[in-house]
């Protein structure tokens, strides 16, 4: 808001090269107003103009920051499955275990960066969380069930990162 | 650039309501003038308020959407993951190339979001790329080389995410 206290434009500066001291010509009310409005007009331009800079010059800089924050939230998933394979001569269950407290925790990034698990079966089919790829026959499943997900989806109804690849049951004719 | 475009802010709405055709009274140029101006003023202003509005709506949209693509990025890593660990009952070196595989693909992701990975040894120490955690005695390295990555680093000098934790040989006194 404090977009006034920056310096004029140059319209601005050419003007004041021109002060009014040297034109004592007589003026009435309405050419005073007219060059308090003219400024004002100018002044309101030049904010605009600053502003948009401002903007274009901020947004990338944004973006990388959040596109670092979300990427530094995967250092420690990496950290640890390379942890997990410097044990590689451990036995086979130390390395699956290992590896399994490294996908928990890959879990664990997505839902902090806002994107939650889903893979629920029994659910009925949902077009915005689930992308079917197969329809099977199921005589124990409602029409229209997921009763199997073949791919994990990520997020919320309103911030998918992607779907959950499903199979359902077969709708009735 | 089509913020002129847009509905006119209250103000107008208010001035409109008293029509020139109302107010016949003689006007001079100047007066003429002053009301173009003003009208320009305010439309200025208009356009500052709108573009301000505009960009406190857009802004949380492009930070989400940027989390989102950087977020995507690591999805097949999650699920290659996941493949690995359903062929748990395979034999260790299976299970251990899978999941070197999956450590290759997560290197990829992060040099592909704009970190690559930096573990250099020999290399002479670097306060931008590098973090010191230990210093040691070392007759083969020169003076203040980086003789031992603890942690890789990830990330260009200008743009780092995380320097590396590195030993440095002592240096002389």
């Amino acid at each position: 808001m404090s977009d006034h206290d920056q310096a004029p434009p140059a319209e601005d500066a050419a003007r004041t090269e021109h002060p009014q001291e040297e034109a004592p010509a007589p003026q009435g009310p309405s050419a005073l107003e007219a060059e308090e409005l003219e400024d004002r007009w100018r002044r309101a331009l030049a904010d605009l103009d600053n502003l948009r800079k401002r903007y274009a010059r901020d947004r990338p800089r944004e973006l990388e920051a959040e596109r670092a924050r979300a990427t530094a939230a995967w250092l420690p998933v990496v950290d640890n499955l390379e942890l997990a394979l410097a044990h590689a001569d451990a036995d086979p269950e130390t390395i699956v275990r290992g590896v399994q407290a490294v996908r928990d925790q890959a879990l664990d990034v997505l839902r902090s960066l806002g994107y939650p698990r889903h893979d629920e079966t029994g659910v009925p089919f949902d077009p915005v969380l689930h992308e079917v790829v197969s329809v099977v026959e199921d005589p124990d499943a409602a029409p229209g069930t997921v009763v199997q997900v073949l791919r994990p989806g990520y997020g919320d109804p309103d911030r998918q990162l992607r779907p959950a690849a499903v199979a359902v049951s077969r709708k009735q004719e």
